[in-house]
């Protein structure tokens, strides 16, 4: 297919072996992305079983395979992605490094997802811990949430840090020029949270260069008063999912409640496509995923439970992060913001660059169509 | 009105002067508590105010007025408490200390409030911390969540307690024998979360009397996979008033899909009393408030927000509580199981096992009024 391999447009380095339905779910979402979207993909895992999934698609000559001889379980957490130097994230990773493809996406375990992409792509330099950042469905743009689970336990400076990494994604991508930051707490005064928050709060309110507008608390998450919101993946996570959950359970309350009564049902048959709508741009699956901040490439997690819909937005998303240079921005923003330049690394053996991370994986071997 | 003064049935006292509609919608709501649900209500506050919106109500002998001279504010914290001895929450604590009234009902400061609560009716004893328990309205029965904000910095050890808080109040008031405890991280196995979570998750699985079943996320708060679900005051607010403005969200996009086309228009005449009554039982204004559970006396706080339709479920809540002998159960709680007897009060410099810190339980005698 032209597009898979049009010259100058790497392919997404997909993780077949991650995710809850892994990996027939993955390679249905790999050839939708290719189809549906026009987003080269090429999948990373076991060759035979993505070879009898691509041919169930005839879908052989669309999608490369590159090889990869492990895989992380979803229950694995950070210490497997040290075990595992060829899991198929691992081979992922290594393909952007190599430049061999624009972006990683995986539906994988996030902590093995996120260790694996520390370890191999590196965080760029001024980076003291990468975040997760999720894009909330807020109207008419949506907001970005982060540290949304990569981080349990930050310091205050790693929150100014990721209003950075929030306010370069808000440019980038949602072409915000000067994305207002909020510090999610538990009151809209500077002193109300724990010693954490209040100490974030005096250093983003003194942090130059970012447009800080204060406490943001649970209930404003999705009414837009923030373009960017910050806080510590523990936090982020449990509202990330907490807000997940209730959108799930207003839904089907409501779907309870339209089966009740005759004149209701009726109403309910009139809307039920409408329904639908709201219900898709309300879902998790459908938003793509979330995007690891801070490394030296483009990685989005899929839903750990995504199926074909999910990891081909979860590509279509990454396509667009790498196609606007989320990476580069990101280290433009921390170039310019000069204290963060002179943090240093996180990890301590700080290796440069060109360190020879992960065993060279080997592209070209895949294709066995 | 007969049950006002009902001999044996004290009122509930209600700070009359907390909340953002203060004093108005406080002296409605404590009309319909009196006239539609029959709760007996004092008022505490500044006597020519209430005397004044009581006599729009033709209310002036069915509702007493006891004066405080002064007031929290709703922008101010824990530390007004100290300074303003004759508040209206502080007067309101001391009447149930003297037994004058059965539990307290304000829509003031949660700062304040608990701040004054800890301060008037001091803890019960054995509790490191009181905590904030919300009901969450999950089917067939509410969960209990806590703390919902009483403390946002905590050990492991007020974790497990807030589990004996929780237990407690659900055997009390929603009738289950061995309420299941949930402990609300980001993972669902036992190494996931922060520093705090993960000891908490160890000294709860080892805990005594306690029927821990594990991890909660985010996603199941309101599915109803435990009884009682235990955090600390930071991550519980977050999560409590993400809930809530998920809920609002969810239901403000509804309208206006409802509203996007006439077949859905009709669709929504039909339902809107369907709907009208759903967001209804998901309103956290009608749940009634948070229970500050561990003081010796009985502590609702209704939203800050709350009109006259909140504050007169407040006290319907604060009644049933009083009615339940909820303060006597958790003491009971406390009292048997063993470790945290010994714990002594939170203040004092740690005491030995075997220091007279706490008075000896007394199991058998139940309830106090």
């Amino acid at each position: 297919m032209p597009d898979t391999d049009a010259p100058g447009v790497p392919p997404i380095a997909l993780d077949a072996m991650g995710g809850d339905h892994a990996p027939d779910e993955i390679v249905a979402g790999a050839v939708r992305a290719v189809r549906e979207h026009g987003v080269p993909v090429l999948l990373v895992g076991a060759p035979r079983p993505l070879h009898e999934a691509l041919a169930r698609h005839d879908a052989l000559t669309e999608i490369p395979i590159v090889r990869a001889e492990e895989a992380l379980a979803m229950d694995e957490g950070a210490l497997a992605s040290l075990r595992r130097p060829r899991s198929s994230i691992a081979v992922a990773c290594h393909l952007v490094r190599r430049g061999d493809a624009c972006a990683v996406v995986s539906a994988g375990s996030t902590a093995g997802v996120v260790a694996t992409g520390k370890l191999r792509l590196r965080s760029q330099p001024g980076v003291l811990r990468p975040a997760i950042a999720v894009a909330l469905p807020t109207r008419p743009v949506p907001t970005i949430l982060l540290d949304a689970g990569a981080n349990a336990e930050v310091k205050p400076e790693m929150l100014v840090q990721f209003a950075h990494l929030g306010a370069a994604y808000a440019q980038a991508c949602l072409d915000i020029p000067d994305p207002r930051i909020g510090l999610l707490t538990i009151g809209s005064e500077p002193e109300k949270g724990n010693k954490l928050v209040r100490r974030a709060h005096e250093l983003l309110a003194a942090a130059p260069g970012l447009n800080f507008t204060g406490n943001i608390e649970g209930h404003d998450l999705l009414t837009g008063v923030a373009d960017v919101i910050v806080t510590d993946g523990f936090t982020g996570n449990v509202a990330l999912k907490t807000m997940e959950g209730s959108v799930r359970y207003a839904f089907s309350e409501l779907g309870a409640t339209l089966r009740e009564s005759h004149a209701a049902r009726l109403g309910g048959l009139l809307q039920r496509r409408r329904l639908r709508g709201l219900h898709r741009r309300l879902d998790p699956e459908v938003h793509g995923g979330a995007v690891l901040l801070g490394l030296n490439g483009t990685v989005v997690i899929a839903h750990g439970a995504s199926r074909a819909g999910g990891v081909s937005a979860a590509c279509v998303l990454a396509a667009e992060l790498a196609r606007r240079g989320v990476v580069a921005r990101v280290g433009e923003r921390l170039a310019s913001s000069r204290p963060h330049r002179l943090w240093g690394r996180p990890s301590p053996p700080a290796s440069p660059p060109s360190s020879p991370a992960a065993p060279p994986p080997n592209p070209g071997d895949g294709h066995p169509g």
